[in-house]
């Protein structure tokens, strides 16, 4: 039986931080998991930005409740429902995620947290484990699921590879060069597609 | 971070069996996993009745579609949204369990899946894996969640009991005398206060 894990930003919503950027007018704030590689010096340089500039998690609530689902998303979603199930596997944090889970009707979501101080300062963030990503494809398919998994960025790389089919979505061209195997598709319909020939080899669609 | 994982029929909707035999007058099909402790047997048996008396997958569909969530199972729902996320973990199986799904707003739903032939007739039933409730409760303490499962019969205990808490809601006298040790509730209040009170020491909530 097969099973969806896609990732959130730039697949389902757009980048939380390059909005943040915006409404902020930080530039720097722009920099994302498709500009730099290591998460980590990218979370610890956020953070950093946000304290000098005394941004607190309300501020970046507000932002993301301003933030609505990339168009095509929730058809998209609805789509699936009765066909195969959907998780959502992100490096996002539960502190954000509310208000985008909301509109998109609460479906499941696998990600990170942070931690707030009294003042409603971010003071650091917590990855649930190394490899978060990867690491739930590996347990889906421990319960006997097949996996169909949804990225556009570096940090996805390993879920793809690690499920029996890894679909690119709407790459940057630096992750297309680095990953010219990988099947990558533009259009919600293309992911549709794949999909449905996945379903339908499986006998369970 | 805490994640819920409850059973299904018996907790958030009615058993499927008993309104099964309730419609088709088959008394021996209201037999549910809390009468007989071996799901092998049980389901060997369901679909020997099935086929003797001609019942097909459309006909237990129409049955389905006909069930309602129960009585104050949307509002529990509802009230884990934005402080614990849902898995509904199920010894069901998945051509069952659409309308069910629909009604509730599409949780993730981890069960079984069955074989049905070209005339509708379901021919065997097929488990995901053994122990499959238990091993979703250990991958998902794998991806470092702590589980809170909630369950009401026998199929039901080994995942109470290999969860961080677990908690039996509205079990028949039998499945409490068996494991007395264990937690019970009978309402959903009584659910969303055990459930609050681990959020808060969990600093999460």
């Amino acid at each position: 039986m097969y099973i969806i894990c896609s990732d959130l930003e730039g697949v389902l919503v757009p980048e939380v931080w390059i909005n943040v950027a915006e409404k902020t007018g930080i530039d720097e704030l722009k920099l994302t998991t498709r500009d730099i590689n290591d998460y980590d010096v990218l979370m610890k340089r956020r953070l950093e930005i946000l304290s000098q500039n005394g941004i607190s998690i309300g501020d970046i609530r507000n932002v993301i409740s301003g933030l609505e689902p990339l168009p095509g998303a929730l058809d998209f979603i609805s789509w699936l429902h009765g066909k195969a199930q959907l998780i959502i596997v992100s490096d996002t944090f539960r502190e954000f995620a509310d208000p985008m889970l909301k509109k998109m009707g609460w479906p499941l979501l696998l990600c990170h947290h942070l931690t707030i101080d009294r003042h409603g300062m971010i003071t650091d963030y917590n990855l649930r484990q190394k490899e978060a990503k990867m690491k739930v494809v590996e347990a889906l398919q421990r319960l006997n699921f097949k996996v169909i998994a949804i990225g556009d960025s570096y940090n996805d790389i390993q879920m793809l590879r690690k499920a029996e089919t890894g679909i690119l979505f709407r790459p940057p061209q630096n992750v297309i060069d680095d990953n010219s195997d990988l099947l990558a598709v533009d259009t919600y319909d293309g992911l549709k597609e794949v999909i449905s020939e996945k379903l339908e080899t499986d006998g369970l669609s």
